[in-house]
């Protein structure tokens, strides 16, 4: 791991726990035991972590999004394995769901502008997964756009409880959770 | 509308914009246009604020939950009637469910403990809910414990994108998450 990431791994902590507005890059210089000089070479401004952390994780989400459905070009097959990685995307980074929920208030343009159309992207892709199963006849629902969010709630939700020592393994979650997204688009499996 | 709902309302914007955190009680006080002897008339301190938010949220999904199950003794009705209140309440008080999902660990003890039990309780309640159609054999899930999480996702979810403004009348997500929440359970209808 070099510098950076150990930066963006403290900043996220701290902005989990603090929030973005109370989190100080002397904070951050603190965690990672490094004075503004040294801190400054690697990034420019808290604002500037802040971006990179919420572009990199929706970037990370489209990226999951693509190899999951370039794997098969059945509409049910699609949806299901897109929710997976949607799903154990969320399980793996909560800290970055979080703060990306919690501070896209705190981003400035252009950098929110960024974001929100990479997760304009990320919902736009979801949406047409269920309309694709909808023409093909196989999935049924009044609205595919509310039928989209709410596959798409499904993996908010799980970043908020979800924990590695908890009872459920993800696998398990992540398998039943892509069975409801199915279920829920109206796939009689 | 007396002053300390005034002062409620107030604390929930800057909490939602800035943080509890970075939030002073000064600015809730600049907020409302009180000094600090009239503010501390209403509230003891920041803390007891966040925690009476939070603590009502928890205590209005409670009495919403109780109020859509008496209605009926059925499970399918039961659990379609919990999750249109779970979701509409979501749809109508996004600050109070942004704050409480953001904010649980600015809460200190006994606050902190008062509301992750009412959370426990209330989750509770939809596990049993799912547990009933389950054992009425209409609902049909691997783990009642994750499609109950599934359910409550849905609302939480609800709150992050829903604005009344929005294309999407609120009735309209309602009954279609609440359709959603049955499907993810195996109830065909």
């Amino acid at each position: 791991m070099d510098r950076f990431d150990d930066i963006r791994a403290a900043a996220l902590e701290l902005f989990t726990d603090r929030g973005f507005r109370a989190t100080t890059m002397a904070d951050i210089g603190a965690a990672v035991g490094m004075r503004g000089p040294s801190l400054y070479k690697h990034v420019e401004s808290k604002q500037d972590l802040l971006a990179r952390i919420m572009t990199t994780t929706m970037e990370a989400l489209l990226a999951g999004y693509r190899t999951a459905v370039a794997s098969s070009d059945d509409p049910v097959e699609r949806l299901r394995r897109a929710t997976e990685a949607h799903v154990r995307y969320h399980a793996r980074h909560r800290l970055e769901a979080f703060v990306g929920n919690r501070e896209i208030r705190s981003l400035v343009d252009p950098h929110r502008a960024r974001v929100l159309a990479l997760r304009a992207e990320y919902e736009h892709a979801f949406r047409c997964l269920v309309a694709d199963g909808v023409a093909a006849g196989v999935f049924h629902v009044d609205s595919v756009r509310l039928a989209s969010y709410a596959v798409l709630d499904l993996g908010m939700g799980v970043s908020a409880w979800y924990r590695e020592d908890g009872e459920l393994a993800e696998d398990a979650v992540v398998w039943q959770y892509s069975t409801f997204a199915l279920r829920l688009v109206g796939h009689v499996g």
